[in-house]
């Protein structure tokens, strides 16, 4: 059995999410449709994370076992010519068969999307947040930086209390303006379920004056999941990259 | 009754272009069915032009009579509250009750979306072409030069032989790279059906070395239709602003 490594780019907009789950259609369970008609058996696709319903992709990475001679550049080109057009391989590779995209990433980076202007765009909405007022994004960033480092992030996730190990590290965290954009770039070594998300929205409702920025690490050690912003919606968040060691 | 100019984003894709077809959907039939309901009566609403099936617009710009009280902040909040998410008003105005939008354009600029990169993308298949192999960008340049100021058209265009004049001005022409793009942006006093289309595709023929750029004369001065390239697809086409006097 060879092992395979794929970097994936998916609009998430069709999709219940990335992890197959009976009777709903899902981006890991296209993929491992669509590679069991190429290779001829059955396949497992491993996912180095979960991404939720309505969240895209530009560098989803995944590993696969599989038994066949195609060669990478036979396999690149069947799947992206098989594969509903809402989903792409950007890259197919080779691995030792050690490789597991889950346990072995080391961090991930996310960007969240914020089309900021008064007037609602036609292009932009399954692909970014419309927010039409103004935002104190001075206030933004500093928020944002004091999350930056390890923190028990509970407060701003939506795991359950029995969920052992909350603690993660940010190891950059950003905001830039881009064209109508506020663009919120988030690296960091793992993330708990929704924790991007509900830190976007707590960058939110502080640009909004709801919160005061300087609220945060009192957010973070309050071990209260009632006092940040509120979880903003799938649709601007992309899942950018995957990083692993060497 | 007032003269209300509208400036219009919309996203194409699921409409069969912009003029009133009896039993199709058509953004200039949305906007005038939106548009009774808010005023009160039956409302025409006459744009710049026509864009086809599929072709999207940043600055449509399109007038309407209306005896109305309400103020123009009123109806753009009512508009952009009541059209569906895909057309957008981006300005109104009020005009005087001579202002034609068709009549009194002196002129519009399109842009084309040519997403030129080896592996399809999952975002941008209803907003640009997708090329997958590699363009001479120079000889395009070369060849959207020698279009350039007044020409007949005809050629590359898909009028009858009936249609009277099929001389316009192309006053501005333009291959600018942008990221993953290129982006062929064409600005005249007037376009016959699918001529920005016929000009892209010549483009594309030239860039893959189908036919010379220095062809370009001799297809316009032909008056034949078949030494040119096909049509593109509407789907990367935007009308992106309309110019006006004054």
């Amino acid at each position: 059995m060879r092992n395979f490594k794929l970097t994936i780019a998916y609009d998430g907009t069709s999709y219940h999410g990335w992890q197959t789950q009976p009777g709903l259609i899902t981006i890991q369970g296209i993929m491992e449709d669509t590679l069991a008609k190429i290779i001829g058996h059955k396949v497992v696709v491993c996912g180095a994370g979960r991404t939720d319903a309505g969240v895209h992709a530009k560098g989803q990475v995944a590993h696969f076992h599989a038994d066949t001679n195609h060669s990478l550049e036979i396999l690149a080109r069947a799947l992206n010519a098989t594969l509903p057009s809402d989903i792409a391989i950007i890259k197919i590779e080779e691995v030792p068969s050690s490789f597991h995209a889950q346990f072995d990433a080391l961090g991930k980076e996310y960007r969240y999307y914020i089309f900021n202007q008064p007037v609602r765009s036609p292009f932009v909405g399954k692909s970014s947040l419309w927010v039409s007022t103004g935002l104190d994004v001075e206030a933004m960033r500093e928020a944002l930086s004091l999350m930056v480092g390890t923190h028990d992030f509970y407060s701003l996730s939506v795991v359950s209390e029995e969920k052992k190990n909350t603690i993660r590290t940010i190891s950059r965290a950003e905001i830039k303006s881009e064209g109508d954009y506020l663009l919120v770039i988030i690296e960091g070594d793992g993330f708990l379920h929704k924790m991007v998300r509900r830190i976007v929205g707590t960058l939110l409702a502080i640009g909004k004056h709801k919160i005061s920025s300087d609220r945060i690490p009192k957010i973070l050690q309050s071990h209260n999941k009632q006092l940040g912003g509120k979880s903003v919606p799938g649709q601007g968040l992309f899942l950018m990259s995957v990083k692993y060691g060497q």
